[in-house]
């Protein structure tokens, strides 16, 4: 991989964008995170329901459940609202279950006690990685709800059992990069989607050919990348908590 | 009305929240506005679209229109987002209706050509106001708008005539007050939300009596309440547009 | 004022056309009223349901809530049936709100017990004022739904508080009138909804400026109007109902 | 079949109950009738559209639709809004494209022009044979609508190319019946509803063992009751038309 | 009627095309037949369920209820999946109602206890008779399903009360036939559903004169071609399920 | 990996289930495949339509567009029919959005002219793996459609560039496998898709951990036996289409 290849925004291939993940960012949820991957910005609130889904009734665990939306003019050119559409579209649907499925894999729902967390992600400017940006702000989100309930001694042991970030890799002008945005994202062959925990392993991946596609070599390369970019992202999520970094 | 009297926040009854209204928050629209009414935030964009809706086809004019929406935790409980859901509230729709027409109030659409300005009010924080603050809002983004069809020659004279602004004004405790929050909302008899234009006319007047009926006294003096908050907020939106004083 | 003014169908400005109300017009219903205001002709049912919604379970009150609709045929050209459409329009959603919320002003909800009043109002011929003309005539029609629940001891105290009517004004060619058909509907500047009680208060107003925003002068001339309006309505309600005029 | 046998409402079994059919009852439409099977009362609309359905574009054909609905508090107990419920239901379905049906089996849709014929059944008064009566009254709706395009000279012949009407005919406690009212309906065993033309032909049968399967005997005596019945519809059509009797 | 006449299949005006029901078709359901009429083809199951609908619940009694499918290219040309539509047209809602209706036409429900048995015919290929030929295989697809409750001794006595079965017959090119396929069912004058009982009387009869009304004198041929088809198809159903003859 | 290891099925880890392809499974598609993994049986059927999409008006390229149902009863226990429900499942939209992306990754767009090809996977049977088994047949049922589209000379060359197949692998017991059936995928802690084309190349890759997050030395290991189950996917659709293996 040539590392003085300069990407568009003067990134080298490996290289995150600028992340900021602001806490408490509106002043209702239990916990509200803004989080910022470069001109992608997010709003994650993780919301604490007394009550779980009728599939979990008497069962003694909760359950966390997300849903994302895009106000109409965070894109380029304004997207219909879903809620004047009447439905969510498929991409919104595919979204919001990889958030609650990432967020899930980091959580022990047996010691939530009967509730429901509810992630809300809501980009309000798109610039590529919306998805990953959102499970990253999301989990400092969720963190803070579950502190809370620490806090007030709602629960006794907190249920977050590990670590979970993403991010995006692909193939562009055939040169794997970390962390695309919407320029690159447009006209990339591959579009990789890696969820990790804190240990380096994968929750998730989600890769797609959207032109050529890849070999097993090239995903080798997306993957190390997203392995760098994740590690980097979990650190910046305990600076974010203010937890001492292991 | 008792001046002494001292409401939840400190505030005199005749006094309003303090006003924040912040332009190009958002990059991509071509007017981008988060307007704060106290802890109330609402972005308001304005997106400029080169179509005209199926009823003005052909009559080389353009139209506004508007689109309201709160994110789900906005509020002190977590709502059910309504794109999930399916559809929009009748109270989103009474809103954004409202929102519509106050613009249009304010634009000759024929000098638009055959565009739409399309105007989104979401809600990222709720403190009571939220349709005010959107009305407010939403003008100096679509001023924004149209300062650029201006600047790219798109169009040659401005469709803007007036100014607009709105507030609300309500019966707290049997005292007439001005720029309700959510606390005084939950507790008042009569709610009133009026919209103003920069000759103090009135472009539309909602009040309802939620507990007991208000007589034409108390009407009056919401209104002598409402003309006063208003002439304040048109003198902020020329600040924030950097317009002189007239 | 100009008195001398004769308005399209010879009216004076603050005349209102002929009332009626027809109590019992279809047979299963509580309380059914069919109400003209001249050519506007609204079917005003008030059904009893022994439950209440969610919200009020186990909260010893009852409820009182309205819906709306036209006949697709009921104006001057068709309109699509909201049924085959799969949603009601912003403006039917409006309207019924309002009209739930004007007649939950005339209603002590705890003497109800735990029961649903609905409020249905099918407008069968549409010359302008069918909001209006439902909730003078949707009150008649509950009236007569608590009487028959008072009948059958059902009941022991009547929920009902105080009177309610509506009646629209506007300003046509410059000349603020009581009562708008269509006609003068169409081509006002300004409409203003009022719904008042039976001392004289208001239960809600909505003005709205559709062409030049009104003055405080204007407004004031509009509330005198309406005041008279509802006076006579209020006085025919009763004498509809048969009941001494107090 | 026992002639002395007296039903519910004191009718012998092959009476129909008084059939009244009111035209011009509203007053928007190009045709409107009020019509009366008993207690059963609907409003029949037949409204002309400049305009065909897709598939018929560039036919030089005209159509012919029908919509069918009961208002909320028709019925012995109030039914839910198909309009607020957000779709129609199976049953009424069913029916309007039965009534869509057996009228453009009358109609020689060529003659029409390029307009579609919209037909609105909508029952204000349930007690029974609402289908039937939709069909019969909608007929007379339809007939005044194209008399009026007649008369403008819109089209130069009558598409009409025959009579209409329907009637209801059953088992009840083992007695074949005549155009069934409410009460006798909910205990019948086999319910049919037919339609039939100026000559005494079958349009449309629709027969259904509610409770017992019913034999070929039954069928033939079902079937001479709506024979009867339909022909005496017909000569009501001709007499409410004021055209001669055949 | 002429017996000569060959139909575009080869087949005579009386005579039904090849009908095969292959039981144990799908494994998961209690009941799983996929029935052919000629080119026609449909996957019927019967699916026991441990619930009634709520207006059945604490009556001691089961249901019965049906639904229909197409999956998109069953047919000549594609038509629109209903899923992604939306919502089920008004055909497919007639067509479930009525395989209801006649399925419960042979059942006494109060034999099947607290469970409700889920009819789902979809059809795979269509060549006309997709709903005669769904009735006639829902049949043995649930009597499959009520033997194993029989078997596993979760009933003691069979609800099934007699045999269903369905055929279609019109009028072609002026003579009556049995059994049409679709290129029949297209330029057919009239259309008939028939649905029999093993006794041979009749539990829905559906016919429609498409151009042409049809005489009562068509009509009884009609019925008469019906009877011997149906008694065939229950013949076939017998054997198919390996019961003797009665 | 230990090869000894048997699997329910008695299967060893790195063995596929019996893989059928049935060409002409029904006869109105230009292409109609019932493929089997196993128990796992799917309808894939192609039709060709003489449209595009709106985003593609007047840019002489065609579309391949999928979609995917179940039958309600294809599964263990009944689901709710999608189309009486009203909405697709966000699962349901996942799977078809990969198998029209699957599927596009092996079409030249500009070769097939401004048609659609629509792809539709309908799910007669579910025992794990409906979505691979769906990529799989749909693409020879696509092979058939655009054969007749070179037969009847509509297109002069093949849009088709390469062959494309899809398996799921996934981590049972801690064993990985390939082609899981419903019993291991409902207990296995990670479960992949991935989609590869003939020269062995990636398309999609979609991994998720269920239980346990996965190392990068597993996927590894699953990615080795995707790609030995897909290369032999290949070869039987080759067989299938009768083509000389390359």
């Amino acid at each position: 991989m040539n590392e003085l290849l300069l990407r568009p925004d003067g990134r080298s291939p490996g290289q995150m964008r600028a992340v900021r993940m602001t806490r408490n960012y509106t002043k209702h949820a239990e916990g509200s995170v803004l989080v910022e991957f470069g001109h992608t910005k997010v709003i994650c609130t993780a919301s604490v329901a007394e009550r779980v889904p009728e599939f979990l009734r008497g069962q003694d665990q909760g359950w966390l459940t997300a849903e994302y939306g895009m106000l109409p003019r965070a894109t380029h050119t304004r997207s219909e609202r879903e809620a004047a559409r009447g439905k969510q579209t498929g991409r919104t649907q595919e979204i919001q279950r990889l958030i609650g499925r990432a967020l899930r894999a980091a959580f022990d729902l047996k010691k939530l006690g009967a509730r429901t967390l509810h992630i809300d992600c809501d980009v309000i400017q798109a610039d590529g990685g919306t998805r990953t940006a959102s499970i990253t702000g999301a989990f400092v989100a969720a963190h803070d709800a579950i502190t809370q309930l620490l806090t007030t001694q709602q629960i006794a042991l907190s249920p977050i059992t590990d670590w979970v970030a993403a991010v995006s890799v692909g193939i562009v002008n055939g040169v794997p990069v970390l962390d695309l945005n919407y320029d690159e994202d447009a006209q990339c062959g591959t579009d990789m989607n890696v969820v990790m925990n804190g240990q380096g392993h994968f929750v998730e991946v989600q890769g797609t050919a959207e032109g050529v596609a890849f070999s097993r070599v090239a995903m080798n390369q997306l993957l190390d990348l997203a392995q760098t970019g994740i590690a980097s992202l979990i650190t910046q999520q305990r600076e974010a908590l203010g937890l001492n970094v292991a």
